[in-house]
């Protein structure tokens, strides 16, 4: 990403795709969410089931919550464009000058004098469907969202989240001793986090190592207190 | 929002305020997740305690990391905005005829001619630092966060999600009756959810009854689905 000599111009600013960012929305939580709940119950019950049953409920309840948030989400994202788009194509129709001075206001943030700005709007005045889109982009900020991006966020979240729950749990299934499953939890868990903040750091820019420690540390973090509030509260 | 004939212009189009997406995400999952664990468990296992266990690690757990993971999204976000910032500041010096050749390919993009793009681009070129905040708007779609905005971000996130977690465990400490609790506990937090939802969205403009509806749906769906899971793996 930083190579500028060797890599085309266009290329310098990295987007992840919105399918990379659910993956990662839904195995970071997945990790670290049910990888909390089981080790803080095994602080407190002695039952490599119970912790089992909590954990596939959580990862049951969490991936629906998830997955349905994530499809709301991306479906309102969509009809809010559709409803804007609607208002603007009638707005500059129906006020055309008011459109007019908000096209001059947006250039006028950017210390361009109406006299320079005026042959732009002269040019998407002949082209309402290209001074409709400019109006979305710019005065409102609104991307076109993808087809389909609700369905596919939604499946994309939630078998993310089924994923990365499962890991932590996998011990609680396959180690009777409780005391042991929890160790193999947290070596298993802490390991695929580092892994996970690694390959995420690398993907969206932000460097491997600090995001393998962050979500490392912030896996940890959940794991630890989940783990001391069970076992305070089952002792009071 | 929609009674165009009495707001001003400018107002018509709402943007929900930063805090208040996060209080809606924490508030939401918070309903959700906590919700449909314990209807899970109490499927399962004979003890309230047990559940209210179950669920305050996992609101512990679910606070933290959607807190953190709050807290780093937005300094993400920070970070990102800043150094794309130093590469167009670099940039409209180092390479001045890729950056106006890129302020003509976004005119292109709304059939406006390099003709009537060059004033703007001649008043941009003037203005160093409103050239900069053009390029990090219009081409790379960027916004500058608000100070501080990380750490109030995950506050408010977590904050909302332990309230929203209260909830539906409430029953469950108060009432010794596990099943009695669990009735209680799907009563009040199904409504719960549908006054979140109606007041999300009416915040929102997605409708109130339809948002209620909504968020209500969800919730049931993953409470349900933990409950049913839960029961038939302890059958098993």
């Amino acid at each position: 990403m930083h190579d500028v000599a060797h890599t085309p111009h266009t290329e310098q600013h990295f987007e992840a795709t919105e399918t990379v960012r659910d993956i990662v929305i839904g195995l970071s939580d997945g990790l670290t969410v049910p990888f909390a709940l089981a080790a803080g119950l095994s602080g407190a019950v002695a039952s490599a089931h119970i912790v089992v049953l909590a954990g596939l409920a959580e990862i049951a309840a969490g991936s629906i919550a998830m997955g349905l948030g994530g499809y709301l989400a991306a479906r309102g994202d969509a009809e809010h464009y559709a409803s804007e788009l609607v208002r603007e194509q009638t707005e500059i129709v129906t006020r055309p000058q008011d459109e007019a001075d908000e096209i001059y206001e947006i250039f006028e943030q950017y210390s361009v004098s109406r006299e320079a700005a005026t042959p732009v709007l002269q040019a998407l005045q002949q082209n309402p469907g290209a001074y409709v889109d400019f109006m979305m982009r710019f005065e409102l900020g609104l991307e076109k969202p993808a087809e389909n991006r609700a369905h596919r966020s939604a499946a994309t979240i939630a078998v993310s989240y089924i994923f990365g729950g499962l890991v932590p749990l996998l011990p609680y299934m396959l180690v009777a001793d409780i005391g042991l499953a929890l160790k193999f939890s947290v070596v298993i868990t802490l390991v695929a986090l580092a892994v996970f903040g690694a390959i995420k750091g690398r993907l969206v820019g932000t460097g491997t190592l600090r995001s393998a420690v962050q979500t490392t540390l912030i896996g940890g973090a959940a794991a630890a207190v989940a783990y001391g509030l069970a076992r305070a509260l089952n002792r009071s």
